[in-house]
């Protein structure tokens, strides 16, 4: 697939809360996932096809998501940029909470290397 | 401003190619700027208002630039990404090449404190 294949397929798929899915289908076995700050208890940056979906899972596991809006993407070369617009709950808190970030993926060889998440900490 | 006005004014200006002049009017004196790759005898991250337009003057005194389209902006809270798409000469080795990249950039207080570039190295 070609990038914008692969940054459509994503927008897709992450628009329909099918995160883990396109994790599945996108990410090379090589993925790199780097985090604006670090979540409790682990690093910003996460290395490899089990360390990676493990983070999302820990996320979708944490969090009910009420609604997910995902813009774009902007295409260039071998990178894409969307943007995810939240709305989602803490379940252990249950604190309910906007979550906007600007998402960076890299592709090689068809398949999603490096992602890289910005938003305020 | 408000991150969307700052985007929108970034876009209009270096669709105009005037880069210079929308460092000089958006750049927060603590600007921090970051490459894919270190540019020749440079290192990836460059800070602070002497040194980070050093580097847009460095880029614009060494290219031609043929043509240069941005696409965005896409505004997520604090931050937002555009890409460039340019058509230039680099005017020392008379090669003329296409540079397609994604940039982020992150606002505080009105003014851009960080930009991070993507690209193929």
């Amino acid at each position: 697939m070609t990038t914008q294949e692969i940054a459509d397929q994503l927008v897709k798929m992450c628009s329909n809360s099918q995160f883990i899915e396109a994790g599945d289908k996108l990410y090379s076995p090589d993925i790199v996932s780097v985090e604006t700050g670090a979540p409790p208890g682990q690093s910003r940056e996460a290395k490899g096809i089990e360390a990676v979906p493990a983070k999302g899972k820990w996320w979708v596991d944490t969090h009910e998501v009420h609604s997910t809006v995902v813009a774009g993407p902007l295409v260039a070369g071998p990178c894409f940029a969307v943007t995810f617009k939240m709305d989602a709950t803490h379940k252990p808190s249950a604190r309910r909470f906007r979550m906007d970030e600007v998402a960076v993926y890299t592709v090689a060889d068809g398949k999603i290397v490096r992602e890289e998440f910005f938003y305020s900490v």
